[in-house]
């Protein structure tokens, strides 16, 4: 038993947030605020006084900020990040003699008890408390005792000095922390820059980027692509894997498992003899390209995010150079990707399981760093859940030790527990199962599970639409009207969100046949030429929406969406907010694609900072027209085919109805 | 790094029951079950192999049990724990390449495809396997490579081997566990004996027993009413404290600040020039009466519980012989207890924040220690919620350390999360919230909370419908009617019950005053002469409950209590059962003290053990009536003025209706 223990009277305990015991860090990014929450209570009925703890790592000196008892035992307090790279958090409480006096001593006052020998109490307190303070304080809290204690002072004055808030501040100030509970553990929160929670994807593949049909399209056609994207108001632009692509079992147009010798492969049977991962295909460019394309694209607001598939073609380099990478068969072949029994001949995994484990995570790690050196900070890995989650947590964890704004984007479409784990061991954003959410019911439960549970604290949602293997049902069949929802929905429920394009924008919707998802035709086997030009593209349309996200702040995050009523199940209906209601959407989506649908949606004014007596504005920021509501339950009308959402910014009224525009 | 840390692929997450991350224990008694889950899971599509490990704190080595997969990637296993102390438990898993071959090539085969190399590869995981193995089995698993290896067998008989249960059982037992997972924590569970669980208590304050008013009872007196405790059914007799009581500021009749020179004062107040704690009242005995009276108490199947109150009066030793171990005030006066306004100035509290903490916490367990080497092993601590946990939690650790068999019931009638705390730290049952707890919605609410949450793996509630303490207003107004309804309610509600009588029996509802839950003219403050011979007295209702109690398996626990639907509020309706639904017990209590009430009860019968499609016995064990019930909506009828309950033991019909009396 240490000398203090028996002394230490306060528990802490049920602190949150807390991943896995604290095993895993919460993530934030800058300017976002932890809320801490923890029981903390006493023996008996003294008064207790409680603190957060926060700092980054690099700053060897606590910051504290007070705690406040809520109810039933429970605290809170908060603090903002600031820096990137690791926050620690945790909690400091204590028995509070003088705040126990204080109280006690008012309770006796005011029953008319006798209160002489309190007030000369009070004295030790202060008297004890002002050896901890300064010079200058200490002097007053010695007059203050000797207030408390001279026979020349009325008791009424004395009461008063004693019960002042000047006296508890500095008492505060002062406290005798020396029995003091400190919680065991010191919690993380890892901070990522803003583009971790806020960021509009566009998925292309540039080989497909020529303005000419047929011909292999360049990093400079890239470069050429780039004011489109732009104009649609992207700020991440990803590419499928950019490397030499293997000859060996290539792949032909439709996974055809025989290629014609004009067939350029899947991007991700990553090696040939012109190189790896580290190596840019021939006909896109050269590195330089790589350079120049990326430097062009800042230009335009725009983040270029690569792939990090780690397997292999057959042709790979490493399959000769490191032969202990792979798993060899009592045949002396290589081990060839497999779920039995499809078979993926073109595809080697690397055998994690190697007694050079490390030699191939070093490599592996090295050519992440290599991409970082050309200048990029975004990836969207391939597959992780099928690499070992050890392996990832040394990477993310040791790549973000000397880079911290990387942003690593998990592509598990997989169970829910492997999803979780491989974001809390740190990917920054991950992939869900928004594509197959389509009814009002799903998508309610599954984003008030992703923004109202402890998921939230280290998941961060990055919503799809669709991908180069995700052609859903939905858009199969909902046409166009089903493309604009799918948006609105993306872009607004989740704060970062991403479309395969051209193929979205221009609502390709036809299916290799009846039943799969994946695209016919589709561009993973072969270049297609899309006519990004065609008028009825939905370029406008994403350009606005993904403007309306820029400009309304409520858009940039997610904890705040909650779901509202409506009488119509093919209505859905919700709202995010500022945590200062200054920006206020509701978003009310016609999930029908067919035909028009109308209802009553219901929403808590007061919580959205809508004087429930007045009319307000909704202002609706597609259509750009304006809508005076009132009261909670308005009705809504939605036609399909012209535009199946409303995203409405709420305007409370500032003035009269003599100016219309005074709403703010 | 670790060597292997890269190959190790398994993670265990989400283990319950695991309380505060491992903090604290889990509590059973011997014979129950420990049923332990957890997410397991690897990267890509291996099986998985997943141990449960447990083991008893004497013993060095770990027993196994294989878990099983629910589902979303959740695992089962369970063991009984079968001794007294502690036991440890904690989980292994691995990628298993056995089995992962084994699923694979079962697929591949169906699938039509070669499998001659695959058979190769598992030529080499028998081969590796085998090193591993017992000689014999060795060598049988030898034949089997070479079989496998074959020219001369055929690939059928190859498949039907190599899938054959036989091989998988050997394999199992000899897997490759070099890259297993072990949970980082190994959890506990602390065993107690079965009396932890399911106790029958009576209180009863022993100066109270002598059969002649006036006289002061002594521990002959107890002994002469031990036959009449025992008749009622009840296994723990627990007296409040039997030591020498205080005289400085000692209080009269009803809480009197002045007590008249013959008030015997409050048995609270502890210590007088006559001893302290380890000391008997004069008045009752000796200690050599009470060792008589224990023993003899045995023979009645009777365990007496005394009372821990750390505390003293002013005339108490210690206050002498450790001035230190108390708090004084600048005016050279020990701190008396206070909530102010209020005052206590006949109780002084242990100053616990004395530097002198270590030697006072050693002699108050040594005063556990006294009586335990007087054959005490159950003990009813007062207000343990004014003391610090971190005593408590070595008290308790400590003592049953040496003494497993002890008993500590937490009387800490305070705030939910102080009271969670004392039982997660070491007490072994608790008081609750049951006196106060009337209605159906609030008794479906608690005993929900504390049979069906985390809370039951540690609280094990005591639920007592009156105490010395507590005379609820519902007894105040209800009557009669109102003792029986609570009295089956907390013996079937509670696997642990008490009363305190024979206020209880005797259906004592007088208050001190209107609002006030103080009886009239307390026990506490004087000496009662009972008449426990009264005709009106419930003694033989509660002689039938307990006797019910014993017979019945299901109510020796509370984890398997479900409530059931009834179309009136006035009626509640619940079950319990055993885990092999040999014993159902259901219990319908009308809580209306006034009215007869009646309405339609319903319950899920297949989960009872129930044939939907047959009539079954509904044996109310109070009236020994029988009714004969078909389907799950029946008819009750309760009238509060004979008797307001029924206690159904469910009967299946076992033969046909030709003998009545075949139900089982």
């Amino acid at each position: 038993m240490k000398e203090a223990t028996g002394q230490v009277r306060v528990i802490i305990e049920g602190l949150n947030p807390e991943i896995d015991g604290g095993r895993f860090p919460i993530k934030r990014v800058i300017g976002e605020r932890v809320v801490v929450e923890a029981d903390i209570f006493a023996d008996g009925h003294d008064s207790i006084s409680a603190l957060l703890l926060y700092r980054n790592e690099n700053n060897p000196g606590w910051s504290e900020t007070p705690m406040e008892l809520l109810v039933n035992d429970r605290w809170r307090g908060s603090f903002v990040v600031a820096e990137l790279g690791c926050y620690l958090y945790t909690i400091l409480a204590w028995v509070d003699l003088f705040k126990s006096w204080r109280r006690d001593l008012a309770r006796k006052f005011q029953a008319g008890q006798e209160v002489s020998i309190e007030l000369l109490i009070g004295v030790q307190l202060i008297t004890e408390a002002s050896q901890r303070a300064s010079v200058a304080e200490g002097k007053m809290m010695g007059e203050w005792a000797s207030t408390l204690q001279s026979t020349q002072v009325a008791e009424q004055v004395k009461i008063q000095l004693a019960l002042s808030e000047e006296v508890l501040e500095v008492m505060d100030k002062y406290a005798d922390r020396q029995f003091a509970t400190t919680y065991p553990k010191e919690l993380i929160a890892a901070v990522d820059r803003e583009k971790a929670l806020f960021s509009t994807w566009y998925e292309m593949f540039p080989r497909s980027c020529a303005p000419e049909p047929e011909r292999y399209g360049t990093l400079k056609d890239c470069e050429a692509r780039l004011p489109y994207v732009a104009a649609m108001g992207f700020d991440v632009l990803y590419f499928p894997p950019i490397h030499p692509i293997g000859l060996s079992h290539r792949k032909g147009r439709n996974n055809n498992p025989v290629a014609n010798p004009d067939d350029p492969g899947t991007p991700w049977a990553i090696g040939s003899k012109e190189g790896g991962h580290k190596s840019i295909h021939p006909q896109l460019g050269s590195l330089q390209d790589f350079q120049s394309f990326v430097a062009r694209a800042r230009e335009y607001g725009i983040e270029i995010a690569l792939d990090i598939a780690f397997q292999c073609s057959p042709d790979h380099p490493y399959v000769k150079e490191h032969p202990e990478w792979f798993r060899w068969r009592p045949d002396n072949t290589v081990q060839y990707a497999e779920n039995p029994p499809k078979k993926y001949e073109d595809i080697y995994p690397f055998e994690f399981e190697t007694k050079n484990w490390k030699q191939l995570w070093e490599e592996l790690k090295s050519i992440v760093l290599f991409w970082i050196e050309q200048g990029i900070r975004i990836f969207r890995v391939d597959n992780p859940h099928t690499k070992p989650f050890r392996f990832w947590e040394w990477l993310t964890t040791d790549i973000k030790k000397s880079y911290p704004d990387v942003i690593f984007l998990s592509e598990a479409f997989t169970r829910p527990k492997v999803m979780h784990q491989l974001t809390k061991l740190g990917f920054t954003q991950s992939y869900t199962y928004f594509a197959w959410r389509n009814t009002k019911r799903e998508l309610t439960q599954y984003f008030t599970e992703l923004t109202q549970t402890e998921i939230r604290e280290y998941f961060r949602p990055n919503l799809w639409p669709n991908t180069p293997d995700i052609l859903t049902e939905y858009l199969q069949f909902g046409g166009r009207p089903a493309f604009m929802a799918r948006l609105v929905l993306a872009a607004t429920l989740g704060a970062s969100y991403g479309i395969y394009g051209p193929a979205f924008e221009l609502c390709d919707n036809h299916p290799k046949e009846p039943g799969s998802e994946e695209y016919l035709d589709s561009e993973k086997y072969e270049i297609k030429n899309w006519g990004i030009t065609r008028p009825d593209s939905l370029k406008d349309f994403i350009a606005r929406v993904n403007q309306v996200r820029r400009e309304n702040p409520a858009l940039h995050s997610d904890w705040s969406l909650r779901f509202h009523k409506v009488d119509n199940e093919q209505l859905i209906c919700y709202s995010k907010r500022t945590e200062d209601l200054s920006n206020v959407v509701l978003v009310v989506v016609n999930l029908d694609p067919h035909h028009t649908q109308s209802g009553w949606v219901e929403f808590p004014l007061e919580e959205l900072g809508i004087d429930p007596q007045k009319p307000y504005q909704m202002h609706d920021l597609l259509s750009d027209s304006r809508y005076l509501w009132q009261g909670s339950r308005n009705y809504v009308e939605l036609n399909s085919q012209i535009v199946p959402a409303h995203v409405f910014r709420m305007r409370r009224r500032v003035r009269t109805e003599r100016d219309f525009d005074y709403y703010m």
